[in-house]
């Protein structure tokens, strides 16, 4: 194929090989620059093929909250292994049944019901269709600056760049702003104003779009992967309130917040908000087998007390799915992961990066809760502009990825997006391997600093 | 919760408990009848909490190709667990290499790369993004009666009523007709004038929604769940012939039909038809971990050379899944399941059920391939009315849950839909065990026929 010409390294292992003839890896081009091959993992570490030891400070995808080969993830995927697999959706068995009590009974308030799916995109796609089932509504409000997945619906509420190329999008979404007291929609001078002006924002947008044709507000309860956008107190609230209002839907994506990540069961526990429907995926497992789900209401669950509920996929429920749920769960519970992660939050990568901000001019904003922080990179603190543009690829993203690199030259995997760095390691990580992860940070981050303005 | 007051038998175990209190299963509302709880399966059975064994005639849902806990997935599910379970799609590893080339290896023609995704319905979404990137147009023709997935892209290309609940659906996708020689949309005689006529329609709705606005053509090699429809030969080869003449990207489904289930590793080599891209998922691993994805043309994934593929999911190339794909294709090949299937197709089941449409007046049609045969019950042969109407519910579809429960009190676990029964066992079940279940549909089939005009 001449288009795709890419010489694999004659030393290269197989794995590197095929991996380069026959992989096409997401969000990526077939050229780019080799992916690591991974060869064992453990804790907050992996090992590539060559031998060398990384720190983890991305648990992947944000999703390998227990870290790598926890032992009793393994002994669990071991006995669900050796007793049922695989079972069609509308049988039922041990393992998905007491995921599905666990995680009801973890949920807030009254969400007893859980829909299982096998990852974040299907979950997001049929919340949607249970809130439109449930109202008798169509239009979907959702935020500018999120990810919900890529799936039709669920790319076309993801109000990041990663939509563009899959527009025209579905029909009857909406984009909202929503809180970022750092670059204000709303030329806010503080939270308090933030918060009150996107409240405002969007109860006019739900004025103008019209009450009785929206069924849902969908938002990530912190936003992930756009920034790290922890909502100002009372914003949660708010947006309950009017949906309370107005008969909308609300709908917290916990797919990355959820389970442990943000120091609460849910993240939007931290608020005392009870939403309508919570998405889930990658912590409820750790990412061991793939996994997510809707938690529902009693009230819409009521929906499908007697008209079937229209939507399913083969491997709904799937038994060693939610056996490594099971254990996963057992593992917050025991390791005491939650409290822990709220510590090491307060205590130990919070003052870090406030530390840093003051040392380091490239360092515009740090934010963040339990083990969720971004490091927002800028040439110029007072300006704000960012390190690199809005969207940046190629050369106009070089100071990233010269970050990056340097960073992984020190043995850290860092999660790094548009100009941030996102910590965010396994909730498990050694105290001594956090406070190194962040030593190494602070040191690459001159590597930034010498971007910016004098 | 009063709107779902299930009671709950007190007499019953946690696991059914905790399914009816917590579960929405997929395709069901939560006050219909009480699932099953399986506890234990191997090879073609699986046995309830009662102690009930079952011979599956559904393979769940036409994914246990190599039926329950192969010793040899479960070892491989094992040890790949023990080794390394999740790890972000950014990186590679062995599993994920090896599965991509033997898939590859499997795959027709040039269709030489793989993404993957958790299951079927991903898999469709991400073949419909890929030809609308790689064409530059939007428009997706797929077929009435059809099945493709159930998130918002993959139901609105689904022709069946599942659709129904999730319209309007998303923009850009038409509907034709597809060939069903016994219920001819075009009233033919005969197979070879069912295929002439479906091409033709196919060429005229093509012409009046205009060439150069059509990405791709998606459809079903061997239509699954709407009934098992077998193209004539040539059907496919006349497809192949209108996308290559209008540049047309040709999308098989191959979620159901694919990996062994009709005699061939992919249904569309019994006609030597090379797509352009494969979607699969169901017996790539026969479900033991969740699994699909798509398989690229050289051509096609030419497109992402430079360009990053813009689609993704943090599961994508799932070692574990991978892993489990990796040992049942070695099952396959190991056990010569290939070519087993096919010759039972042909020496038991499709003479064991043309000997029972020669006996039962309620058995209208016989159609399939491998071990992927429907058996279509109508009230009168000449008229060919259905033994339940369309889309029927309820006390309409009395006659067919009748059926079923027949089957299921003789300890045989069917695949009922529509008027149909499916026959779709794994494809390592046992030749006696076979013919026993058929002996049992043989039996059963008294019940179809009491309603059958005398």
């Amino acid at each position: 194929m001449a288009a795709i010409d890419v010489p694999a390294d004659a030393t290269a292992s197989l794995a590197a090989r095929d991996d380069r003839r026959h992989v096409l890896h997401s969000w990526s081009a077939l050229d780019g620059p080799a992916p690591l091959v991974v060869t064992s993992a453990d804790g907050a570490y992996f090992r590539d093929e060559h031998g060398k030891r990384w720190l983890d400070f991305s648990s992947q995808l944000v999703n390998a909250n227990v870290g790598h080969q926890h032992p009793a993830m393994i002994a669990a995927i071991h006995a669900q292994a050796a007793k049922l697999c695989t079972l069609a959706p509308y049988h039922a068995n041990e393992a998905t049944s007491e995921a599905a009590r666990l995680i009801a009974g973890l949920a807030p308030g009254d969400l007893d019901w859980v829909f299982f799916t096998n990852g974040g995109a299907e979950a997001v796609e049929n919340a949607i269709r249970m809130a439109r089932l449930h109202t008798g509504r169509y239009k979907v409000l959702s935020a500018y600056r999120s990810y919900h997945g890529a799936t039709a619906g669920a790319i076309t509420a993801t109000g990041d760049p990663r939509r563009w190329a899959s527009e025209p999008g579905a029909p009857g979404f909406v984009k909202f702003w929503g809180p970022y007291p750092y670059r204000s929609a709303f030329h806010a001078a503080d939270e308090e104003e933030e918060c009150a002006r996107a409240l405002a924002h969007l109860a006019d947008t739900i004025m103008v779009e019209g009450v009785h044709g929206i069924a849902a507000i969908l938002l990530e309860t912190v936003v992930g992967a756009n920034g790290i956008l922890v909502p100002p107190d009372g914003y949660l609230q708010g947006v309950r309130a009017l949906c309370d209002a107005h008969g909308i839907v609300m709908i917290a994506d916990e797919v990355m917040a959820g389970f442990g990540r943000c120091g609460e069961w849910f993240a939007i526990d931290r608020w005392n908000v009870v939403p309508d429907l919570i998405t889930f995926a990658k912590g409820v497992n750790s990412g061991y087998v793939p996994l997510g789900g809707v938690i529902l209401s009693d009230a819409i669950a009521a929906s499908f007390a007697t008209r079937a509920y229209p939507g399913g996929l083969t491997y709904s429920g799937h038994p060693l799915a939610c056996a490594a749920a099971v254990a996963c769960i057992g593992i917050y519970k025991a390791e005491n992961l939650i409290d822990r992660t709220r510590r090491l939050g307060d205590e130990i990568v919070g003052p870090a990066l406030q530390a840093m901000q003051r040392r380091h001019p490239s360092v515009g904003d740090v934010r963040g809760l339990g083990l969720f922080w971004a490091v927002e990179l800028v040439r110029d603190r007072d300006t704000r502009e960012p390190l690199v543009p809005f969207n940046a690829s190629g050369a106009d993203n070089a100071p990233m990825a010269e970050f990056a690199n340097a960073c992984k030259r020190r043995g850290l995997w860092p999660f790094v997006v548009a100009n941030r760095l996102h910590v965010v390691p396994p909730l498990v990580i050694d105290e001594q391997d956090l406070r190194d992860g962040l030593a190494i940070i602070d040191e690459t981050l001159d590597v930034a600093d010498r971007y910016c303005a004098a």
